[in-house]
């Protein structure tokens, strides 16, 4: 009998799930907005009665399926305790109890960044090595780091945090995290648009980034790549502090490989090409020259390292 | 029969060595130089013979030995292989094939800092924590991570090398590693004497340092203790930045408990509470008020974490 599982990306927006087989071949993918009213874990009952409905409506034999593996937006410990989720407004639960109790089906959970490096690991850019760092640049800065083909989650859940390391001892403006001189603030796409911001205001160089009438990091990007002197300097400036970052971490747990992901990873070469040359100045040589890429699955991830969770532990 | 086995600590200066029963009881201990000459490892046969003479003299079963576990002064990789050992002078090769081979024992081996940790984590400070961050303040700064009761020794074996995190930016000088601005400049035994050295320079403050003939750690903390504003100043600076650097290993492996081993640290709580007031200042909510405490085993870490290398591999 063919064995099936579910993915499943629990995100403060949408929630992404995917039908795989036990290959780790993507049959199916669906996604739904993420409800925000007053019923509590409403989003874990949407999910629930969602998985209920695919397998009545896909007519699929409940025996062949060995389980759901979910991301979500927030501190997940292996044993599935979650101590709050701030986006989807919950308090303490146990994912994993709670979800197997709703479904009858064999849970297993993670941080959403934590179970898309395992998803980029398995089926993306980190595919043939056993430990990797994933930083996905997107509103935020997100982390997942694997070890040994395992997601390291730390003693609450919050290991691989690397948006919040602290990278600019000097920063005035305090991150959302409460903190000041965060990664986030810099690299990630509205990190890099402030950057923008700050250096147009200082006006003091011509730059084609003044006539336009959106600033995003693709524009910045685009701008930089056609040789704009300022815009290859808020590039620089991005990349130098997400370069320090990945050389904090790679002192930590000397990684294979670093993956790049999140809207921000579009600009590509130009992106891997000068944070890998801040990493190297600021690691030690037994550390230099790591395997910097561009994520492979985008969106995907989460759904691939949700199946993931459930067929290695089922192997 | 009762099973023992050995542990052992292989230094720049001292190699040290515990034999252990299988409950871990450290029966025997032995210190003896490591001796420098043109010999290819002779650090090595040296460990071997001296196991062998320990073997016949205290009329040991052989049979009843189940293995030597080694810690070496540089990045081990978990099947053994070690790129290269600066300060014994060695270039590749794969310590558990080759003290294999010489001892007809099983081997165990890992970077003496981590296998420290190890000890600690088993019969010290760490005792009844799965995770553990063990930073150790003498000449230099090492650093081993424990996750899930298991050295993270990273894919070349430089994982938890805190002491060449990068903590200062704007540092002129440059880190015997190559880089600028690492932690092992500032809160290692000479990184504090040098801030002590360039604070005094300053002049601009009365401090009862200026009549010492000596300048070391211990006088700058025991002054600082007495309230003396200059020494107080100097073990400030020297806490802000260890306890920058925890916060970003905590960023990446959100440990249980910080233990902090080496000469410094037998100051005690003032630098525990320092550092654990400058760490809470620099990570997320999710990682604050962590437990800090100082190092238990002293010099024997290292014997005792070579001794769980083997135990733990045959339980």
């Amino acid at each position: 009998m063919e064995q099936l599982c579910f993915g499943v990306d629990i995100g403060g927006t949408t929630i992404k799930a995917g039908l795989f087989n036990q290959d780790g071949m993507l049959l199916n993918k669906w996604e739904f907005p993420t409800k925000k009213s007053d019923i509590e874990k409403e989003f874990l009952w949407d999910t629930a009665i969602f998985i209920e409905s695919m397998i009545r409506e896909r007519k699929l034999d409940r025996n062949g399926i060995i389980g759901i593996g979910v991301g979500l937006p927030g501190p997940v410990m292996e044993n599935g305790e979650v101590l709050e989720l701030s986006n989807l407004g919950t308090g303490y639960f146990n994912i994993i109890n709670e979800l197997q109790e709703m479904t009858g089906l064999k849970v297993k959970a993670g941080n959403d960044a934590n179970v898309a490096a395992l998803g980029e690991l398995w089926q993306g850019s980190g595919k043939g090595y056993k430990s990797m760092v994933l930083v996905t640049l997107g509103t935020g800065v997100g982390g997942g780091i694997i070890y040994n083909n395992d997601i390291l989650a730390g003693s609450k859940g919050a290991a691989g945090e690397i948006g919040h390391i602290c990278v600019n001892e000097k920063e005035k403006i305090t991150c959302g995290c409460g903190k000041k001189g965060c990664l986030e603030q810099y690299a990630s796409a509205t990190g890099i648009v402030r950057l923008a911001r700050e250096a147009l205001a200082r006006k003091n160089k011509q730059s084609k980034l003044y006539d336009k009438d959106q600033l995003n990091a693709k524009v910045i990007f685009d701008l930089a790549k056609e040789g704009d002197v300022l815009s290859l300097e808020i590039v620089e400036d991005a990349c130098r502090y997400l370069g320090i970052a990945l050389a904090q971490v790679a002192q930590v747990v000397d990684p294979e490989v670093f993956v790049i992901g999140g809207g921000v990873s579009k600009a590509g070469s130009i992106l891997t090409e000068r944070v890998k040359e801040h990493y190297n100045s600021h690691v030690m040589d037994a550390l230099k020259d790591k395997e910097f890429r561009i994520a492979a699955l985008g969106n995907d991830a989460g759904i691939y390292g949700g199946a993931r969770l459930i067929l290695s532990s089922n192997a």
